[in-house]
């Protein structure tokens, strides 16, 4: 696949990694997954990152994992591998063995102990040494997750710094403000164009998009709505948008539950047939019968107005 | 006014504190907004909590400000008062004068530094022995903003260890589940009947209601909102409930933003003509141009469904 | 008193509060602290501290407290009065008033929320808008309790923005190198002169007199140590300095104990008959009857190179 | 080597791990630092713990650093590994291994997002689960590093209800009130004998050692110091004890800087001529040259009481 560059635009799903019940990694669930992100028109696919339990696994399953997401994409999809790790000797051998595989660039999040503008720059500084300044990488902006807290002007900094920075994925929270404030960077000539990608659980997205982002790069589990969402709002169908977007609100808005999000996302994403199980290794969030019973509410209540939302209980995504 | 018991249900609304541009405290706007609130239905009103920026005032200005409201809310409404103080001479202080000038009882927070299930009891414990076992108590559980974690079992304890504790303002996030445990344990017979009003801006009323929690107790700038959800799900009509929650959503959510939802609804309501001015005492976010472009949006986009937001550019509030 | 300049040194002691056993403000022990103080040759104290239970204390007490400091203190020594507070309106109410009673200067601790280089300098900046630039101030930088960090460049930034301040408490953790740093500083004509006192209990005293500090402002038990020090160091004589400074260091380490160091303090001033109860303020740590048998086992081995150690049990404290 | 076992007792080093000036692993300085070790009596190592960079060291490394380890120690010590990780597949891999390799048991410290006690023994109870309950491990209780508070009361849980857990590291701060509290717990019968072998640098060692510690378990450049300490505590000669720990006091003060210590360790173990570079790996921090100056002066002033510290400047250690 080609390399990411700083043009990237569209919906990058986030991927969760499918386990079967016992806690193995289930690769024709990872297949099945890339396909259907293909199929419904995602422009790549962001794995090992927050949402795909990424910690959970040893050095060489992360490999595996990510290095089947690429075979299977191909030439449809970009992969982008979640490289974050506690030192760099782990985060380098990642990233040079997934993008040897094909990958398409890499993602790196910060260690939580960062506090100081000179320690955040000094991090990032020090780990694109570590991977090499020839893979592209994407710089994750995770205040509520991470506890590191970027100014616009400390983002500035890292990707004048890093030419071989291309990409933000932006979920500061609140963040709307921030991406107009990058854009004016853009404007004023004191920052290179940069693609910015949102996550927050798309909970933003229809402003966000406004503001001037380029897409989404998120795990809700029908990333359709993202993709419509995103190409409605840059064809300026602003209330179009807003209405697509409003009536998945209430879905999008369950799903973004810290720790709990992930199991509702295997939920859907297993009763759409795409996972054959909606396991998680431990240490990992169950989702309830009562919870079960909300989310399949909700999905009756966006299927009124996009019948993609309309599932029949899963039959055979394990057969 | 009567003393809050465990039998609270309904809305209360989290009240802003009304600030003129120059900072000073706008008692006139005090009188308005809780006016406003006693006519749009709200069974309460909770003053210099997390929103009503309590930390800004001295503690001769956070008892006036108490004391305005409980006095022009007389026996309309029950206010509930925001005692949480980095010290126990200070909270009894302002726990004694407000409940001598009429208040129905007090809300209490725990500071952001304790750890372990003894620390968060031990400081309760204390906390009641400090302000005196006959002041009605609610018990604050947000940790998203204040870092401290409780479990349903350590809710249980602290309130069957002080009789005064009648109410749960319940912001966990995720918090569902954490409903469910504890009407599990009042079905078991482990815990007493507990009052539960839920925050977290109104983001999960509408299941939160379902889960068993006896109404709402958050700032969103359209309390009937909070109150017509709350009636609709308690008569169960739990379309209804949804589809009126929904047609709200992506306001309540817009305002749910960490830091800048307090001046959302600031902006929201001045714009109503309920308070006078959207100034924050400092430090405080401020709200762009760009921001309340959106936020007018939403309104329009509410008051296709709700004509209440159909709002007028506010003409006269400070008149 | 003379107000407090940047050619402040030697050593300032922070005072402990001293408390009946009932939780009552002790006025009379804070005459006999000060005094105390005095004789043994402070050049100030800090009052209000964190050592200082200030957060204990509700607003009419902190304004007693520092008041009956300064005016016991005269023009014997100065006083700097902790003004911390989680508001503006607090801090600039203590302030004005303890600087009107005659108090030398305030010192400023940052929230603990401040992350970016922007927000604490902006927090300082909105701080002294708030107390006005008419009152000299101090600067405390201490990390590992309140979770704030500070750069060199940022205190520097800090400083050169705000002619009021005149001093930095410093008590980063590791700090050695800071000091040399801010010494680099006004050495290259980047930054005015400051005076450095340093906190950490007197941990690295020996050493940070060498890197440059200008003297000592913690609270050991033993202020004579730390004004000795200070005096050897200054003259130059580095053996008899850390002679003296090791055979105590036993002691400074053990107060160095976070939350359990107060009481230690408490109670060999109590045993020294300076305060007539080691009693906190709840929440307070207690001392155990084995901490203090260690504690006065530690004290009759200091006692062996310096006599004032040789402590009596103590008879008429509070007579 | 023998399996660990609760009767553990004396003197464990917390090795470094020894890299070339290049980053890479420095294996024939493993050898000797545990030639080293066995040499001046230490009864066992523990390796890869935070002291020894293993976040820095991918996969591979780390199984290769503690088996080199292990094989150098063979019968003479016991090896202890820290398998600490963000998931239980890496924890497993690691532990399994250096088992098999002959290790005679393993670390664990918690993750430091836990909060309630709940989550901290659930979390212990699915480590267990993971690595298997036939390896003895030690529980590492580090809260000043690792943000999670453990009460006397979660340990016992912790331990009673995993019988292969042998030994605490004890590291709480302060931290001698737990030793009597577990040491209670244990006359009491509510806890089985357990071994506890205390770190935070030795800054306590001479206390916790009077408190019922089984002996040290840090990484203290000079163990023999701390070989001595816990011998002559033993053997109850406690003048002898203190003497001996209050004349390396100040170096082991010097030391226990959060960060720094590290640089100071290698710089002194490199003049010791034991391993041949004090390099870190990146990001890692750096020992400047006044820093230099103050340790040589230390261990000068160390020397006049205890000879071993009187070190000539190394001249072959990597010869």
């Amino acid at each position: 696949m080609t390399k990411l560059t700083a043009k990237a635009a569209g919906t990058f799903a986030i991927a969760p990694t499918p386990f079967h019940d016992d806690g193995k990694i289930d690769f024709a669930s990872i297949d099945r997954l890339t396909d259907f992100y293909a199929e419904v028109g995602c422009n790549g696919v962001t794995v090992l990152g927050i949402l795909g339990e990424a910690p959970k696994l040893d050095a060489a399953e992360a490999e595996q994992v990510a290095t089947r997401f690429v075979k299977r994409a191909g030439k449809n999809m970009q992969i982008i591998v979640g490289v974050s790790a506690s030192g760099f000797a782990t985060m380098r051998s990642l990233a040079r063995a997934t993008m040897d595989a094909g990958a398409a660039g890499v993602m790196i999040a910060p260690p939580s102990n960062l506090r100081t503008d000179d320690q955040i720059t000094g991090y990032f500084k020090q780990a694109i040494e570590a991977i090499g300044d020839d893979i592209p990488w994407v710089l994750q902006d995770y205040p509520l997750t991470l506890s590191v807290v970027f100014t616009p002007q400390v983002i500035r900094k890292i990707v004048m710094d890093s030419p071989s920075c291309v990409m933000l994925k932006h979920e500061d929270w609140p963040g709307l403000e921030k991406i107009s404030a990058l854009r004016g960077f853009e404007k004023d000539g004191s920052l290179r164009p940069l693609s910015i990608l949102t996550g927050n659980g798309g909970l933003f997205l229809d402003f966000e998009m406004e503001r001037g982002a380029d897409g989404a790069m998120t795990g809700y589990a029908f990333p359709e709505l993202l993709i419509d969402v995103v190409r409605l709002s840059k064809e300026g169908k602003r209330d179009a948008a807003h209405d697509l977007f409003d009536a998945h609100l209430p879905l999008i808005r369950y799903e973004q539950q810290p720790g709990a999000g992930l199991a509702v996302r295997k939920y859907v994403l297993n009763k759409r047939g795409v996972i054959a199980s909606s396991a998680q290794r431990k240490p990992g969030a169950t989702i309830t019968a009562a919870a079960k019973a909300e989310v399949d509410y909700l999905l009756s209540r966006v299927a009124r107005v996009d019948k993609r939302a309309n599932l029949q209980p899963q039959a055979s995504a394990a057969e």
